[in-house]
């Protein structure tokens, strides 16, 4: 069979129904998670997939949106495809014909789920800088209070890229018992300082920029979009290889020299400007924020770690130098014979996770297969 | 005899005679030229050695500043101490006893030398965006013009790294019958794409500052002083290495966890912060923009490579991703026996230049024996 697509597909919306704890010791109440789901839950509701999105992404993991988003700054998110069309879908990696896929937007996302874009129940006003300060191990509480509303007690898996992937992992520390398999793609434990870093200077340009106006932009008329941009060009540069730019751009010139400052010259400049200006039309600056600096925050140690039950698949690319493969084989170190670990020789930097489906796929696939044959599960 | 200091240096100025050409088609008129000098000019005039400094460099390259600046992000900087002293003086890789050291500040820059903050003769205004767009041809033809006040026809050596080893390249393609040698530290023939895309965030988030003004922010009141602190934030990050970001900050946190976003909670956050407000408060933002473009135009190809005559030093730096070795391996191939090319094994990215003074020290001292010898100068 070959493999299809999961068709168009409505993101819904689900209200939790109690107030949800965070780390920081405040709570919040009237959550709502965005949500889209994927194939048919079995009747023994054992063959559920949760997969996770990262910084930018959103519900909307596969098939075509029933309601396209205005503009995008991915080719397959322009027409309308999720973020993760081509490994989730009949015959896929996340096979819909066996598994029932569900993906949310995270918690402090601007997509739908509650974040500091949403109305303070408490205020009649959105959240903005009011909102509380979350962590990854939020979003995955958030993640298993959406699944308890579904009536899910046990994840077949817990699957994600980047951001993602620290979901799939603090799942399988928080909820031993209750992930059969994590699949950790272009992840870490802890982000590297440079990291740490480069997440610092994508928050300090937003927040510099004043239209920022200490994050009550809203109603404004006026939101951080140079900034933000900025930001988002620190971001795409990351994401990237230093050979993979050079494939892509080389040092060509747009429309030769023209002895300019402030109009690109070169086509790698143009593009940066590019992807900042579709990224600003679709996404809120304090959810960049809040979702920055959990991730900066996420770090699990050997104790943690060691928590983890989960049949553990890793995954890193050879060229991502943002998350490097030295920080899924310290994990997988630690882990032992419960987790395997594939370094995937690809030029394209951190991005490879949304890009390199077809040689993911069969890892995946196989992966699943064995690791919830172990458990009996499906 | 133990390396030793050149002393209290004041800078100097001198006023180009003439009219300078630049490659866009322009020509500057009243150039001036910071400058200090170290060492004692031989009679014969043959013992001069032009030092090149890199984007936030000036003029005053050794020794201890007769006016102390105000404030510096480099220690050495901060007690007046110039940006290589470590390498020019007494006994040192550039050994004042024999050489006679000269030193400009280049051209656009900020600190003394005629640049976009400097008063427009046609207008009484400070240039802003008016200046005409430089090359680093142009920075060497300032160079040129102002050694040939100087009364200096032939120099021993023209050495510098980074943007300074864009000069000392430039230097022996323009002008190959006078120059003898060239040290090219940490430095390359074109930037990467993934460096021009650096430096284009870096324009781009000076240029999105309201404070920018378009470029004519001189005497508002007003400068663009958040985007350029976010500008040299990314310089800096793409200055070190991961790894020795990872040795010196690691992810330690400042004060613990404090579930903030506005405030930093890793020291490598407050570093940043830091690093930034000291940068501000002593550099022009229009003259990083203009070093900035200059350094992405700079392209040297096998034909213009192979015009020079000089004998070449090439130093890089195992851990500089920015000016990697590759590129310095590029340029030593193509000028074949006439070059020597050195690889240091060392942690500090591209910021080795700067740091690395012991080991750079005796591959140059004997360098610049051997190629004078050779050429029967000093």
């Amino acid at each position: 069979m070959s493999p299809g697509s999961v068709g168009v597909v409505e993101t819904r919306y689900l209200d939790l129904p109690a107030p949800l704890p965070l780390d920081c010791g405040r709570e919040l109440s009237g959550v709502r998670v965005a949500y889209e789901t994927y194939g048919t839950l079995s009747p023994g509701r054992d063959n559920v997939i949760l997969v996770c999105h990262a910084l930018s992404g959103d519900a909307h993991a596969a098939g075509i949106a029933a309601t396209p988003p205005e503009e995008g700054t991915r080719e397959g998110y322009a027409r309308g495809l999720g973020w993760w069309d081509g490994m989730i879908g009949p015959g896929k990696a996340f096979d819909t014909d066996r598994w029932f896929v569900v993906s949310t937007n995270l918690l402090g996302g601007c997509r739908g789920t509650t974040g500091p874009s949403s109305i303070d129940p408490a205020t009649g006003e959105p959240y903005g800088p009011d909102f509380p300060v979350i962590t990854v191990a939020d979003m995955v509480r958030c993640e298993r209070a959406f699944l308890d509303v579904l009536g899910v007690e046990r994840l077949a898996a817990v699957a994600g890229g980047s951001l993602g992937g620290m979901q799939a992992l603090q799942w399988a520390v928080d909820y031993p018992d209750q992930v059969t398999s994590i699949v950790v793609i272009a992840s870490t434990h802890a982000l590297q300082p440079q990291g740490v870093a480069w997440n610092a200077i994508a928050r300090e340009s937003i927040m510099r920029d004043p239209d920022w106006q200490g994050g009550r932009y809203y109603g404004t008329g006026r939101s951080p979009d140079a900034g933000m941009g900025v930001a988002r060009m620190v971001g795409h540069i990351t994401y990237l290889s230093a050979p993979g730019l050079a494939e892509k751009f080389g040092r060509r010139f747009q429309n030769g020299l023209n002895y300019t400052i402030t109009e690109p010259e070169y086509e790698v400049e143009s593009y940066l400007r590019y992807q900042a200006a579709a990224f600003v039309r679709r996404f809120d600056a304090n959810t960049y924020l809040y979702l920055s600096r959990a991730l900066t925050y996420f770090e699990l140690g050997p104790a943690a770690l060691n928590r983890i039950k989960a049949r553990t698949l890793l995954i890193a690319f050879s060229s991502d130098w943002l998350y490097p493969p030295a920080a899924s084989r310290e994990i997988s170190e630690i882990l032992g014979s419960s987790a395997e670990f594939h370094v995937i020789d690809a030029p394209h930097g951190h991005d490879c996770f949304l890009l390199e489906e077809a040689r993911q796929t069969p890892i995946v696939r196989r992966f699943l297969q064995e690791a919830t044959e172990r458990e009996g599960t499906a």
